[in-house]
């Protein structure tokens, strides 16, 4: 029979025992949404190559850096952006304010339910709904109609809340590289304070560590309170070239992992394997038309083409979707 | 005698008791150079209200954001911004690639060691030099160009190196946050890429927590080989109103505790403290001439005037350097 003592050195070593195994966490236990084969390889080569001390490659903690897009990357953005989905919704509630629109394109067409009719007018016409929805309030107002969206809204085709449309496979990703020392970002042609609000609880991934586009804000006060207002007009453009751009201004160094899906990733992708030592650029293939969406060179949204080329030229990781994944929703079985 | 598998678990729960102990660390083992009294005080009664699980002022470890001003607040600001001697310093490197800057000013009054004839110029003429120094190269040789020269720049009076003018109190007072759970960031109107390549060795803040003013950087091929270059245009002025501005754009949340020392603070002292919950908004006053410089309302730099005013009306807490602090420098004896 243990006495009394013993008991408690027991209960503490255990206590340890189970603190320490929780942090020395490996591929195996994470990665289990991804078939076996090479592009998992590819990931867990990497991931043991830059994490072992003394190998030639390893890297201290503060520099592993990695950055995902978010629109095809992380969540699904078929058949329109999410982002956009948003913006359509805004425009009916917002319309009793603005009489104006029924005699405004894109706004008319728009509210008749005709979208089609709306985008034709193309970039101007998505700049001025972007506007006409997500300026004009203050952020901790826009934080909060997000907020009570991303709550509510479903997928059109699979009834699902936005935030469920996530690839199982990247979130697993994600933890596994956090466990590994990372620190995880997003940087996302998408608004910067469209995803803040829930990002945290759907990727592990603070405010903080979101980078993105963004419309210009303004210090002022609204009854001798302090607020920040949403003026309608853009900052910037996190796209393409944007986002080495937006990596060096949010993040201040190099990833030494990145991960996308489109030619809107192609820049951040070169700019994170121009870099010394081992690299990870790796991209999301759309090739499962059964389980999600297929789509590549011809698609008008998560276009592929220049990318594609540049990551077999360059010996980039391309996941097929299709056979390097068990699982694409959390929801699936 | 203790048998061999009682030493195992003795020396696991030392381990362990060890590794609590370093992580269960407060105020008695942090704030070595703050005076006991009611300064000290207000900073301890913060932290341990919003960390005490179950209090009715308890903040969750991802929102115990602290923002920090560097020029005055972290590290001496007199007898002129380190960034300008950086920038007066480059000018006399760069000037023999720059024959016209013989005959134009502010350059010309400059390399004939004039700086008070060069700065009347005021704004336009500090623009010129900034531009002129700080734009044309890589991000990746800018970084380099600052690495070289805070590793080797002497503050004109003390002789020390400038990384070494930082204040032992407010280092002290960097640890002890993050000992309780807060993610530290600086928010300075000085150049962003003029803090990141040190303020990671210096103050422990990576470069991705660290907010300050920008010029436009513009993605580039040498060569073949990726590139950002900095351009001479303004990009963001993270002073006064901008502030809480970049605060928004690079944290996305609120902060819960803000420390300055001028004018130039105020915004984000005010943004701070205007959220719910407990919040400590701390202005650093230099009023000890004898070991550091004495200066407020009057001081073009670090004018420390509206803002003084606004914390003694808001009951926000103000450091006196001279009564608070036992230590200015980490070289004080």
């Amino acid at each position: 029979m243990m006495r009394n003592y013993q008991r408690v050195i027991v209960a503490a070593v255990l206590a340890c025992a189970m603190a320490f195994a929780s942090t020395v966490a490996f591929a195996a236990d994470h990665l289990l949404s991804w078939n076996d084969g090479p592009t998992k390889k590819a990931i867990v080569d990497f991931v043991e190559k830059v994490t072992r001390e003394g190998a030639p490659e390893f890297v201290p903690v503060s520099e592993r850096i990695a950055t995902f897009d978010n629109d095809g990357t992380l969540w699904a953005e078929q058949p329109m952006y999410t982002q956009l989905a948003f913006a359509l919704d805004r425009v009916k509630v917002l319309a009793p304010q603005h009489p104006e629109w029924k005699t405004t394109e894109p706004f008319a067409s728009l509210l008749k339910g005709d979208v089609k009719g709306a985008l034709p007018s193309g970039e101007k016409g998505i700049f001025e709904i972007i506007m006409a929805t997500h300026a004009g309030m203050t952020t901790d107002e826009f934080d909060q109609i997000v907020k009570d969206w991303v709550s509510t809204a479903k997928h059109p085709q699979t009834g699902r809340l936005y935030t469920e449309m996530v690839y199982q496979p990247m979130l697993e990703l994600l933890e596994y590289l956090r466990a590994n020392g990372f620190k995880t970002f997003i940087v996302s042609g998408g608004g910067i304070d469209f995803m803040r609000p829930w990002t945290e609880k759907v990727y592990g991934i603070p405010p903080e560590q979101v980078v993105g586009s963004s419309i210009k804000t303004q210090y002022d006060e609204h009854g001798g309170a302090p607020v920040l207002v949403r003026l309608p007009e853009l900052n910037f453009i996190d796209d393409k070239t944007g986002k080495p751009v937006g990596i060096q201004s949010h993040i201040g160094r190099r990833p030494i992992a990145a991960f996308g899906n489109s030619d809107g990733d192609q820049q951040m992708l070169e700019w994170t394997a121009a870099g010394t030592g081992a690299r990870l650029a790796l991209i999301v293939h759309h090739d499962d038309a059964t389980r999600e969406w297929a789509y590549d060179r011809k698609s008008p949204i998560g276009t592929l083409d220049k990318a594609w080329d540049e990551a077999v030229a360059e010996g980039w990781t391309v996941v097929s979707m299709k056979n390097d994944w068990k699982r694409i929703f959390p929801f699936d079985k």
